[in-house]
């Protein structure tokens, strides 16, 4: 199918990969400009000058702006969670995989997500609020899959797993202090920082 | 001095308990309605219309909205600096100060500030985000200046305080995810919690 689509389409028929890449395209721009400006400033007509698409396109794929913002925020969170997956599973030891993860997260904030969420919340339906909070939520059941593991191995203490996963998840917030940052002198730093301490803790073993 | 105060007061004469009074009314007040509605929604006059002040009265105190939401800011920060000292000063042992400090801040969530400070960023000028992220800082401070007398004292390990303090912090915005929050017992539960990871780690030793 072309990339013009007709105005006012009422049946949505099989989506073909055209399809498909257009609407990453255009949760990818919403996304950038959602992050920069916040959800209520950014109208759809910028997101489609931005990506070059019609107004009409993006109802094509998004029957609102409040959808539109659920697709940007799941994308980002799936993102995060395979991310995730893929270092804690391809490390060889947990301690690694957590610090190469708090890199990763590090350089890109989450926190990011937690201000327009914060800022977007009253004016999303119910609906959209649950599905972006439930993406989120898988990225701390991932963590909490393997913190249970390691419970199991009696490498970690008994502990609720899915507090340490939302435990772990906070202390990547400190990527957002910006102004703070500059004292640590890169991100990887700051993560085996981080990591000993949520490993290890402040006390003198 | 009466609270009417005449409408184009040039120079300032000397502040009376009750001028006092009425500042702290009105930072109190826009403190409110900044965390509700946030920085750039709330007027000079919804501030003075709920605190019963008229308009001119903020401006004899204030020179500007921006000047009135850094006082605000930094109040509040202020007064977490102040339960900070105090809690960790009173407390016999370090864990039991921290403990109540984390069920202080937890119940009070800070993450609100992170979030109005996002929003009103672009709208200050520099002085004002200075004056607030310093305010800040001086919480980080307090808390490093214990972390550094329990290192001397052999119960830490050696680290930067500093960096100790910023992931202490960052640990009470815990407190912001009310989402989650349903599934502990309550704050003391979750600062029990919090402060053991920070203080043991989550490794089995």
């Amino acid at each position: 199918m072309p990339a013009q689509v007709p105005k006012r389409l009422r049946g949505r028929p099989k989506q073909t990969d055209n399809d498909i890449s257009i609407q990453q395209t255009i949760i990818y721009t919403a996304s950038t400009l959602f992050k920069e400006f916040g959800y209520e400033t950014v109208t759809l007509q910028q997101i489609g000058k931005k990506c070059g698409v019609s107004k009409p396109t993006i109802y094509y794929h998004f029957a609102s702006k409040a959808d539109l913002f659920q697709a940007a925020m799941t994308t980002m969170l799936q993102n995060v969670k395979k991310i995730t997956s893929r270092m804690l599973e391809e490390a060889e030891h947990l301690q690694d995989g957590l610090i190469q993860l708090a890199e990763a997260r590090l350089a890109n904030p989450h926190g990011q997500i937690e201000t327009m969420m914060r800022e977007a919340e009253p004016l999303l339906e119910e609906t959209h609020i649950h599905a972006i909070r439930d993406a989120e939520h898988q990225i701390h059941e991932v963590l909490a899959a393997h913190f249970k593991l390691a419970m199991e191995q009696q490498m970690f203490r008994e502990e609720d797993p899915l507090f340490l996963a939302e435990a772990f998840s906070t202390l990547m917030l400190m990527g957002n202090r910006e102004h703070d940052m500059k004292k640590f002198e890169s991100h990887h730093v700051l993560a085996e920082k981080i990591v000993h301490v949520f490993l290890n803790g402040v006390t003198l073993s």
